[in-house]
């Protein structure tokens, strides 16, 4: 098992950078879906027939050269803070928390690939990029796919293409999405209409905590809904577009705000970084609505010296387990509360170490 | 008349200084209600009988030790954007705001000493100090009474002492007062009770812009309400005697809050302090509601570094005719917002200068 110290002193370096579009997208993710023709789909084994799974996935995963120095997360054996943790950085799903005997999660020190080993899937392999880069985020996901295939007979059908637990991901088993930032088509109310658009188009659109979550801070994630009957380039070309054209509403939203009502607008978002910056109490919610604000400031040029990385980073370090394993203690909410707006005064109070 | 530059440029000295028990008391007046013998009461007067009062009252202010170096503000002959200014220095009262003709104000330098004549009555003289100093308010205004009683006849029976326009004030004619920022009481609810029992106790309390107004920053104006069948000694030592009390409940009611939700407290005081820091446009009632929880922090050490005196100064300085004649321009709402809120960041990037 790898070391928690690790993972928690040298945090993701893919939030180092903020990658291309920073200011609109934090992070492009390419998902893929397999299963082995040996074996039933996992809802249907038992712990030994899941257990058989995870240790030939995790064999040949460790023969890749993509995770030739991987770290492994055995679900089963780790606290559900820990597991927690993981899903906070976006490495396990939900799902994982909750069932997680004979489950298990390989990644590489960069938290750029992973697999999820017995989720619905047998394997779900995730790519990931900062900012608007879904090639990367493919490339990668892909490349591990390749490495697999050489040595795992993945269910496959000619009509259909790749088989998966559920109709939703059949065929190329690929899931492409953005994690998008739209204050300005929510402050505009153009989102709604967007959604719209956007679904009827075959596109997938939710709020940051996925599926019926409320909105909060006004991220969502676009992601491709169509998995079967297409290409992984076709859909990699028609998500690609689709973001550029709503990174286009949204540059377009904004600079409509600032024209419109540039004080206000001012005053709002320098509100947020006086409140993150003084703030002693500093809920999940209230975070999120802030910083997203602040990340508006940053990227529409009205703060400066706060970096989009650094708001990345917050973003992800300031979640509940991500606090409590900082700290090395567990917490109720009132603590975690003080302990994320000691975080966040500490973190724009030293704005150094910035790379974007 | 005196120049309005100098005014502006050298604002009012007394609250250089926090004065004694600052951390409650903003400051302390003494009001003396004169009238003279051979004139009719102002309200009974025509405009020609107002004016002679006004030049024998002005003469013989002038010719007191107190006013040696006097300014005179003639209220029909200055514009309504300069009579709201020096009712927001508390040299005018609102009265003065719309019946200005054949009225005037003298007021030393350090606007410690004023006196409006024709008023309500023909004299009101106004002593003020800094914090919690009855005794010097009162001095200086009992000076003045001496001086220009030399001079002028004023009306006074024996059985009932001075005579004045409204019967409230017969007797010694004296109202002392302070200025009292009680928000412990406020947050603890106990001010109600506070604010029954001192009516009961011949005392009259009210929010910061007088009678029947909101409160608003938890600031109480808090004085005697009897004038008639007591002395002049008996009202100060009595008023004394009452604020001593109340600040004595405010402070306990500040440790209260601190053991109680010292965290809580914490947050609330450091999120105003970053508002104000911050924000790039602030209403009259926003600001206050700030400064009082800011001043509430400094004067129980949460926040250092930030005096009472520069927190009493913006209470006075951000109001709408004062940032109006600072800028030297009239100014909409919105723009009094925007110049409010650049003149508090101001104020607290550069405490320097301080003097408590």
């Amino acid at each position: 098992m790898f070391n928690w110290d690790d993972i928690i002193a040298t945090p993701s370096s893919w939030l180092e950078s903020a990658g291309g579009d920073a200011e609109v997208v934090m992070s492009s993710r390419a998902r893929v879906a397999r299963n082995l023709t040996e074996h039933r789909f996992t809802h249907n084994c038992d712990n030994a027939e899941l257990a058989e799974i995870l240790d030939g996935v995790r064999a040949a995963a460790g023969s890749t050269g993509a995770f030739a120095e991987s770290r492994y997360a055995p679900m089963g054996e780790i606290s559900s803070l820990d597991r927690q943790f993981l899903a906070e950085r976006h490495l396990a799903s939900r799902e994982f928390l909750f069932n997680s005997a004979s489950r298990g999660i390989v990644f590489n020190e960069a938290e750029t690939l992973s697999l999820m080993i017995n989720e619905e899937d047998h394997l779900r392999i995730q790519g990931l990029a900062p900012g608007f880069d879904l090639e990367s985020a493919w490339r990668r996901a892909s490349e591990l796919d390749d490495g697999l295939s050489a040595q795992l007979e993945f269910a496959f059908s000619d009509r259909l293409g790749y088989l998966t637990a559920c109709p939703t991901n059949l065929g190329t088993g690929l899931r492409l999405s953005v994690l998008i930032h739209l204050p300005g088509l929510v402050h505009s109310k153009e989102i709604n209409k967007l959604l719209d658009s956007l679904r009827k188009l075959n596109h997938s659109i939710r709020g940051l905590y996925g599926e019926g979550s409320e909105v909060m801070g006004n991220f969502f994630q676009l992601s491709n809904s169509t998995t079967l009957g297409t290409s992984e380039d076709a859909i990699l070309s028609s998500l690609n577009e689709m973001v550029g054209k709503v990174i286009g509403f949204e540059q377009r939203a904004r600079e409509m705000l600032f024209r419109k009502a540039q004080r206000l607008l001012e005053d709002k978002v320098w509100r947020a970084y006086g409140l993150l910056q003084f703030a002693r109490s500093v809920n999940t919610k209230e975070a999120l609505s802030l910083i997203s604000a602040v990340r508006l400031g940053v990227g529409m040029g009205i703060i400066k010296g706060v970096s989009i990385s650094s708001l990345n980073r917050l973003l992800v370090y300031t979640q509940p387990a991500h606090l409590q394993k900082f700290s090395g203690t567990t917490m109720d909410a009132q603590a975690r509360d003080e302990a994320r707006a000691e975080f966040i005064r500490d973190t724009l109070a030293h704005p150094s170490g910035e790379t974007d």
